[in-house]
């Protein structure tokens, strides 16, 4: 029986080393484009500072990890074609150019996604990288070495883009954030927003909202970035990073004949089965299920990876389909970044969210703190937790500051156990005066959300 | 009407602010015995070393701030009898020696937890104190500046032991720790204890456990303390503390009729309303349900009696007794401490418990990391699941190291929710390098009890 893992990173190699390791009969094939197959891709903004020191660091396992595991990967090989009806693949050797065939008996699709790069003049122009593979940062690298740049253009106010801006600061470049929307971090509510652009700007990092980028300007005798215009002006910058986003890379599954969801992700059902026979998909280029909406939607996270590829290759491993085998539930969307000093947490439906879902979402802030009051070290950050208005289920959460790690992970497995806000109050929670408050502030948050509740319940009643 | 609380600090404070806020015409009035009506007694070891500086950073509230809600507090009164018949109380003035009578509609009883004195000669020496008020803590500080210590005995190796074992070495004292059981922090698992143990005496604390103690011995002049007696040996300490346990305070209760649990504590409906008419209890004295065995438990922590006082003092003010108003669901024992430069946490059963209780446990352990493999910082740790054998639910944590107090709470919300091994290993946490590894150290465990639970599985089906 022969197995083969098309894309490797966190769902492909996952995928992989679960299979063999349930049957180690399978015989087991990853082929991927990169030069290597199994990296650790949230590292890479730390590796342009130096934060991470060593590209090393970011290979996650070597070919011959792989090969002691009994599973063969080929680096460097792009499959062009998959024909599902034969089962078997065309597949292009990128080193010498040259195409063969293959075959697979079953078939694990990971091929992630890819960097969107902004359709202005000027994007192909020397100095101008998107950040996806451990490939980008080496030409990142590159340029950097050899050009010193001093000033630095970021493209994107996500999360990618907060990291990369941090992580020039700390090369010592003059950096200038650049975003379309209206405000930073726009996955999240306003108020993390706001409080994310008085951090950057306060370590000394130029942010530009309402700014979407018009052209890349060249200089024009060597083709090299010389500046970035947006709205009517032009900044300097000898380097310009992009972190506007990603789309699922779906080319190869959709010429195959494999349904795509309305998310232009993969279709999968809840054992990660795409449309096509003896065909399992995971990671980035697959869409999922939203736990608190129980509609589809894409979220290509690390994690979320490498959770779907333990199923997808448990499945493929046992030819699991339609029943049997491993589901795969869905996702919250649960995700975190530092920027600087600042961490910043989001779990589930933002208010916007849950107000375009039809949940009419009741909300409640608080300012966090991580000791008790009369505890030295203890910093402050807010915690805004958004529940349904009709149940009162917590349907999101987002966390800013020292413990929002804890408080989103606790409000994530919260949505997970579907509990809500009065389950939330008496939640039995770990403190000490070194940890946080007496009162955690899920738990304080909740007590808000309940007298906001009964402040409504009492409308009603007079009503 | 009238409303009385019986002590203050977490429980009893919670309560009457909660009932007068519900209640605006309640009249309500606190006794507590202590000088102070509300503290926060957690914070009570780290004022000893002065790492919490001034003793009244530790005073929550004045009686001002009180007075201002609209709430009468009493310190320094005892209230010696209940007549629950007639509603009326024995009050002494404890300043004046005095006795006077009071009355109420509706009584509230938060007469918390005392301190456990070994039954051995010279406990009533000078120079050995319990910990448990801020005039212990004013009494330690006064010792410690008279006569200068330098070697201290700490008796018991649990949560306040091992705290003030912490502090008394950040004095510059030789500190001996002594434990009547054969191992430190006796709650939790064997593994937990060891580490903690190889951390304390790195730290210069002096351990000696399966050491219960025999006698404090006297200087006989004056009759003060020279030396601790243990398992045939004597060490010297001018300074012996004493963290070797707490009883629920009942007395008063029980001599007005009220039914006592099997815990020792009060016993209370779901409301927290006592066997009396009309009267309430919350906090330390108060029995409590556990949320895994459905069984009474006794889990005296300032965070839980907070919460119970939030419940009595909403049903206290609404005057409801069977229905109505709020339910306390229960407690899972979550708790947590720093020990030096550990945090140890727990939460639900621990591997022995759910022996006990016949859940058969099935347990996973894993090493815990701070961050990404690859990034800088990162500290290790571990963490243990506890499993029930038929039904794979998650029944208790125990973690140690950095991110301790993140993971405990994650299983401590999980248990809540009722979630099992499946659930948790595609639990959507947060995850970015400089906060953990890809995958919660829970969810490494959880896949780690999957595999557990398969192996079994598969054991069964070729018997």
């Amino acid at each position: 029986m022969r197995l083969v893992v098309i894309g490797g990173v966190a769902a492909g190699t996952k995928a992989a080393s679960r299979a063999r390791r349930l049957d180690p009969d399978l015989e087991v094939t990853i082929y991927g484009e990169e030069p290597d197959v199994s990296i650790s891709e949230c590292g890479l903004p730390y590796l342009i500072s130096g934060v991470v020191e060593r590209r090393e660091d970011l290979v996650a396992r070597t070919p011959e990890e792989f090969s002691e595991k009994g599973i063969r990967t080929l680096a460097g090989h792009r499959v062009e074609e998959i024909d599902p009806e034969e089962k078997r693949l065309v597949v292009r050797n990128l080193g010498t150019g040259e195409t063969f065939e293959d075959s697979y008996d079953r078939l694990i699709v990971c091929t992630g996604a890819k960097s969107v790069v902004p359709p202005v003049d000027g994007a192909d122009l020397d100095g101008v990288f998107p950040l996806r593979f451990l490939t980008d940062t080496d030409a990142i690298a590159r340029h950097i070495r050899e050009h010193s740049p001093e000033k630095a253009v970021v493209v994107g106010g996500g999360y990618i883009g907060l990291e990369v801006a941090e992580n020039l600061t700390a090369l010592g470049m003059q950096v200038s954030l650049v975003e379309a929307a209206d405000g930073l971090a726009r996955a999240f509510g306003p108020e993390v927003g706001e409080t994310i652009e008085a951090h950057v700007k306060e370590k000394g990092v130029r942010v530009f909202t309402g700014a979407p980028v018009e052209a890349f300007v060249g200089d024009e005798d060597e083709g090299r970035l010389r500046a970035v215009r947006f709205g009517g002006r032009e900044v300097e910058a000898e380097i310009a990073i992009l972190g506007v986003g990603i789309r699922p890379e779906v080319a190869l599954a959709k010429a195959a004949g494999a349904e795509i969801g309305e998310t232009g992700a993969i279709r999968v059902n809840s054992r990660l089965k795409t449309s096509l026979p003896d065909v399992w998909a995971a990671g980035d280029c697959v869409e999922s299920t939203d736990l608190v909406t129980g509609g589809p939607t894409w979220v290509p996270l690390g994690d979320t990876a490498n959770q779907m590829g333990r199923v997808a290759g448990t499945n493929a491993a046992l030819g699991t389909g339609d029943g049997g085998g491993l589901e795969f539930p869905g996702v919250l969307g649960t995700g975190i970044f530092k920027v600087f000093d600042l961490a910043v947490a989001g779990t589930g439906l933002s208010e916007e969210e849950a107000e375009d879902a039809g949940l009419s979402p009741v909300t409640a802030q608080v300012t966090t703190v991580s000791t008790a009051s009369y505890y030295p070290g203890g910093q402050k950050g807010l915690l805004k937790l958004i529940a349904a208005g009709e149940t009162g289920r917590l349907v999101g959460a987002e966390a800013v500051g020292e413990t929002a790690d804890k408080l989103v992970d606790i409000c994530a497995t919260a949505i997970w156990g579907r509990l809500s806000y009065p389950d939330l109050v008496n939640l039995d929670l770990a403190y000490a005066p070194p940890f946080g408050p007496a009162l955690s502030p899920v738990i304080q948050a909740a007590s808000v959300l309940s007298n906001e509740f009964d402040r409504r319940e009492g409308l009603r009643a007079t009503e």
